[in-house]
């Protein structure tokens, strides 16, 4: 708790600073991450900080937090008379949550507070949580370590004749039964996911609305996306890239399955993932541009001729990897032209994936912390191709 | 697919005539709930909809929609010259949903059709939902149904000694095998959840920051909601409001058990719940006001002198019902200020909850729909508490 409480002050001075270097009178935040990241708990409200001083919390639910810092609101307009109560200036310069927050409540909030401008400081938080703490690390390697041990039961919960669905049903009960809070959360509009994705057979190649590396057809017109009721077949392979979100802070992990048998080069494939991840294990450090990573990978995949099928068939991913932290696709996406530089403390998910007309998806993601001079590899499963 | 595509079509040029009634040239859907009410499809993009004619589909992902309203893009700057050289008008009074649309995303799209004029349409979509078709209620009936097979198997999941999540974990099993998409849509910003809540025992207190009828703690705190854990003891009751998402569009429904037996004002008050329900049934059809629901459910709470425990005890909800769709939370809602009228055709859940300090949760929440003279009931499982 103590620990905790020591964390929040740290990670509220990091935004105090942003608010100066943005020469901002203050920022509000809204969002549930970034209340929790910032206070430790999810409310109702807005959470008020000055450059300097602590954090003030305007609260509409829940009624009664034991917490000097919060004052109970009906709605945003009370804020400036209780601002100029307390004796604190009105800020005219605000920051604002613009990529969470609907142009409704943005524009609401604008006129409550009497704003003259509105600035967003989304992007500028997500690049503040990319750099974890040790506490924070800890909670990733943790959620790696209870990852793997429900990965390590999929053999056991397979029966012969299930579909991609029926196996993904009791892989999720396994993750509940293993302290999966169930929903995991990710930025952005297009990010509509339930608990994971499996993607058997040719369901890998169905192009989907959202943002996530490889799609699937899903058993709903809600939710386009993953396990459709694919029957597992022989020669199918069955990639599974389920929510490793047994901590607050997340990591992500997949891994491939064969029924029963599958062609050569579903194994070359496979292979060629591993191989792209040992080469990128030995040659990333802090200070590695996350372009790079991806050039290394593409350019092992064309000597190999698998470009047709990497990273997806008619809709291909443009990302090899991604941050994990709080919200499962946290900064840097690594991409061939992104500018980021990888720094100590980073967590990043490197998911070198294929997918093949007729078989499947193949390939592994692991997760990594950038250490100064390597990468510490936390997710550690078999990652060979294992028969069902 | 036919009817699929009239029912679309129908929905098409009723939003158009909103357009109009709103002095709008047109307007533009992104939310994933609205497109897929539109057109049937979820997708990565902008659906414009001009007063007269078919949707106009702008689409980033999926590639490849076997559909030729369907313009591929990269980003919304394309938009105005894909229209001019379609020979279409820009638009300058547009409708968008500004209570889903980011506001960074709302003012890029503002900024790239070169807008003057920014309108909301959430308000008036959620409205028009709210009338569901013959096709809508046929799918909430039916989803009502599997609902009532899925909790007519709770006793046989129960196990003595189980956690509320242990048992939680059994119940959504049984919903997925049942063919529950998992996630279930709901409006607004402040109401996460997963799959639906259980409360048991004191843990039916604990205030929660979102807009749900009862709270409950949570296993995590970056999900302040329902089951915490609790061991079921005897004495305690437990409130099943798990989702009933097995269609696109959902029911509601609780039901209260009890662990082994119960004081008797837990059976008192849960058979006031049972009671209000009859008179509420009674007395409502299309032209009945919301407000006179909660007014009446209030009066004979009140004459019972169970004010205190009525929609919770700390945090009390300000509403005893809400209607029913693609979202859980669709209009009405149902509060004593109300000045919405029931109409024919509105799908309608009624919640009037107690919660019993060192018992638990009572009462009972069913489904219905409006009729012309009558509700017709759609959640017909066994109302009296049952005991586990």
């Amino acid at each position: 708790m103590y620990e905790q409480k020591k964390e929040q002050t740290l990670r509220q001075k990091r935004v105090q600073q942003s608010i100066i270097t943005l020469q901002a009178d203050a920022c509000i935040i809204t969002s549930p991450v970034n209340q929790y990241w910032l206070c430790g708990f999810i409310f109702d409200g807005y959470l008020l900080l000055y450059p300097e001083g602590e954090a003030l919390l305007f609260v509409r639910r829940p009624v009664g937090i034991p917490d000097e810092r919060v004052t109970e609101i009906r709605k945003p307009e009370q804020i400036p008379s209780l601002l100029r109560s307390a004796g604190l200036p009105l800020p005219r310069r605000l920051l604002l949550e613009a990529d969470q927050l609907t142009f409704s409540n943005a524009t609401r909030l604008q006129a409550a507070l009497e704003m003259t401008e509105l600035v967003s400081i989304s992007g500028e938080l997500r690049r503040l949580r990319a750099v974890k703490s040790a506490y924070e690390l800890k909670q990733i390697r943790e959620s790696a370590r209870v990852h793997q041990q429900v990965y390590e039961l999929i053999p056991s919960l397979y029966r012969k004749g299930m579909t991609d669905m029926e196996l993904q049903i009791e892989i999720e009960r396994q993750m509940r039964l293993h302290g999966s809070v169930g929903i995991f959360r990710s930025f952005g509009e297009n990010m509509d996911i339930f608990m994971g994705s499996m993607l058997a057979g040719d369901n890998a190649q169905t192009a989907s609305p959202f943002d996530y590396a490889l799609g699937g057809g899903g058993i709903s017109p809600l939710l386009p996306l993953g396990a459709n009721g694919t029957k597992l077949l022989p020669g199918m392979t069955l990639m599974v890239d389920m929510a490793g979100n047994y901590r607050p802070w997340m990591d992500d992990m997949s891994r491939t399955f064969v029924i029963e048998e599958a062609p050569d080069i579903a194994w070359e494939a496979h292979q060629l993932s591993i191989d792209i991840a040992r080469v990128i294990e030995q040659s990333t450090r802090a200070g590695t541009p996350c372009a790079s990573l991806c050039l290394l990978a593409e350019e092992m995949v064309q000597e190999r001729g698998l470009q047709p099928y990497f990273m997806g068939t008619s809709q291909q991913a443009k990302f090899i990897g991604h941050g994990v932290g709080l919200e499962i696709n946290e900064p840097p996406v690594l991409t061939p032209r992104s500018k980021e530089i990888l720094e100590t403390g980073m967590a990043i998910a490197v998911e070198p994936k294929f997918v093949l007309p007729g078989i499947g998806a193949v390939g592994i993601e692991n997760s990594y912390i950038v250490q100064a001079d390597a990468l510490e590899k936390i997710t550690l499963c078999e990652e060979g191709m294992i028969v069902l």
